[in-house]
């Protein structure tokens, strides 16, 4: 049973508080383990990757065949249905469209002292992409990490997914040759990530690592961030809607578990402004878990951690939900845009009723890779930027050193830096006596 | 003695790849105490704060006076002499005026099936701030770290800044008074990073925490990453001066000892097209080190990290600068925007010769909080957008739904997500039979 909340009970702050609190993730401390598979593949490299594939994986590779040939990815792309084709091809317009909005723009200007200053924006040269094997090989995470990749324009994309007894999903390798990955190799876990991060023979290394992974590729990832750059370790997907009464408590059931069917440990909340709605929103999910493909996982997930919430009225929504930070929030409201205009902290919002979560997913075209863990407080979705960085500039002219060069002469006497004051003195000099 | 190359020896490439290895940093292993720290402010909080500082700084506080008051502050900036205070406002405006163009825009608009799409930029609800103590407690960088929050609209600024022996710099508070930050706390060390992001009774909790510190702080802020957000972990400074013959020797010294006077681990490197130019500049570099006041720090980061690398032309030294990919780039050349625009990798370029790279730590307007150890490969200097978070936004019209909605069905049939399938379904099922 999830649990029932009342906004307007006494006990319900302690309540909301355990709800926010809960810890739904234990991840196992595979560092040790991690750590020496880093060592291994930096060692051996290539030798490293083909023992390491063969063990976990039970393939045997060569150097030769640690990457997916052209030919294997084009007979992969056209073994997957028309239908599975041009949808694949639908959701990648759509996000591509959405991000070619995200290009930052450089800027140059002079100042009232003559100094010209801006910024330049740059792609990484390199990036990784990490693409789980198995069940969890998601097509759609293909699109969502490589098309911002090569929408900020990163030259060389090279992506890592694991072949488990040999097995590869074509629309994961359709989904890349659609999204432009320029290599595809067959590796996956601590081992791929550390061929990313510092190169083999076969793998040149990135600048920068992508994607979602188990807790041997979370803990590489993390281990090898400060060598190159890594988009964020991703928790348990969730889902909070908030719905009022005029909605179809089958549909926003269905919203609640298209969340809890990722993952026995992500949650979905709801929180409505009609305890009689939250009631019969609970009971279309009971229905629908009893045919749910996925009703082990969705019903898990939502016993653990589902919730429901009454409310008095839609700004109460509004600050529990911030409280909340939600990586999707799905607002079923008549007004959609002025409840969204009282929310600051959320991954990605989905406004009325016909904004199935599933879209954003899918084909909506915004990222689906978003904060979880309330990190939405003090972080973005994957975007363009997070493959781009920006070069600062300034060029001061002798006259705008002469107006502003004292004061960092002053400054640099303050802080006890001698020679920051030194290098601007001495230009001041030749300034104030060019003989 | 820095390391002389020549771009044209055969055995230089090997050479090159170890100036690019070296290792200027060992860490010492603090993260056992450093946990032992977080865990004790956690659970005591403000009795914790107090026990430590009296251990660490040698200061008696109580929860009274862990907060430094207004009064205080106020008495501090009135003791700092008016060339200091002048100097101060003068980078305060200038850092200002450069970082509200950083200001990132909304967007919104409507696609072709009729969905409107978009995202809207907020700052974080709350920021902390750390500033060391003692000699390295420079109010430049209180200045580069406030502005930029106060510029994205963060509401509330917490800073933390420990008084070892009861010592505060008042030109740190004055800085801080100037920049707007809201708070200021006389704590430092692990445990002024534990209660930014876990709060105390005094100290409410922040959603990112930025600034500098001591290897302490650094496990710190590693270890509460993700409760919070935090922003790059800086390692020693670094400088690469392109310069050709036609520069003041003396002046290119004056910059590279400008960063190795930082720090032991800094490292200073100058590229030239004359190796004449570059013995010329490697002797006033010996000159300056003879009467500066940190020579002794200067000169070991000289010693020990140095380096004057000769080439035959200015490609090779645009080249060789992206594979440093250096924190701070001073292009002294003849036409410095024609090399720049070479160049892809630097955290922040100084064209021309009239501008040394001091003129960017503390007046020039953009930021000097940069990326070290070869990151800017994938990252970037600090800006407003370290202070915001950016929510995607989606907005379904039944006609948008019909039109893309079919592609997300196949979509989450394909990867065997019912649910995410059966939520566009249940809504189809309803825009294609009305009744």
């Amino acid at each position: 049973m999830p649990v029932f909340l009342n906004a307007a009970d006494t006990d319900f702050e302690a309540a909301f508080e355990t709800l926010l609190s809960a810890k739904r993730e234990d991840s196992p401390d595979v560092d040790e383990a991690v750590a020496a598979i880093i060592a291994d593949v930096r060692h051996r490299g290539d030798a490293a990757l083909i023992d390491l594939t063969q063990r976990f994986d039970r393939v045997t590779l060569t150097s030769g065949t640690l990457r997916i040939s052209g030919d294997e990815i084009d007979d992969a792309a056209a073994r997957v249905p028309e239908d599975q084709r041009a949808a694949l091809a639908l959701a990648a317009d759509r996000i591509r469209a959405y991000h070619e909005r995200q290009r930052p723009e450089d800027a140059q200007w002079t100042d009232d002292t003559g100094a010209s200053l801006g910024w330049r924006w740059t792609a990484v040269a390199a990036a990784g992409l990490y693409v789980p094997g198995g069940l969890a090989s998601y097509p759609s995470s293909v699109l969502m990490n490589a098309i911002p990749a090569k929408v900020a324009g990163v030259p060389r994309l090279a992506m890592v997914v694991p072949a488990p007894d040999g097995a590869l999903n074509p629309l994961v390798l359709a989904a890349a040759k659609l999204a432009g990955v320029d290599e595809v190799y067959r590796i996956g876990g601590a081992q791929a990530i550390a061929a990313l991060a510092y190169g083999t023979k076969t793998i040149a290394p990135v600048d920068k690592i992508t994607g979602p992974g188990n807790a041997f590729v979370a803990a590489a990832k993390r281990r090898v961030f400060g060598k190159v750059g890594i988009d964020m370790i991703a928790g348990p997907s969730e889902i909070l809607v908030i719905a009022d009464a005029a909605n179809d408590p089958d549909w926003i059931a269905l919203d609640l578990l298209s969340q809890a069917e990722h993952d026995e440990s992500a949650q979905s909340i709801l929180i409505t402004t009609d305890a009689g709605f939250g009631q019969a929103v609970g009971d279309a999910v009971d229905r629908r878990l009893q045919t749910l493909e996925r009703r082990a996982i969705a019903g898990a997930s939502w016993r653990d951690f589902g919730a429901i919430i009454t409310v008095p009225d839609l700004t109460t929504a509004a600050v529990l939900s911030d409280r909340i930070a939600p990586e999707h929030l799905e607002l079923c409201v008549a007004d959609p845009d002025a409840l969204s205009a009282q929310i600051t902290h959320a991954g990605a919002m989905f406004l009325g009723q016909w904004t199935p979560e599933a879209i954003g997913d899918y084909i909506g075209g915004p990222n689906h890779v978003l904060p979880t863990a309330r990190s939405a407080r003090f972080s973005s979705g994957l975007s363009v930027l997070d493959f781009m960085k920006r070069t600062t500039l300034a060029r001061m002219t002798p006259a705008a050193l002469r107006t502003v060069g004292p004061s960092a002469e002053t400054l640099a006497q303050a802080e006890s830096l001698e020679a920051h004051g030194l290098s601007v003195t001495a230009r001041l000099r030749k300034l104030n006596d060019p003989g």
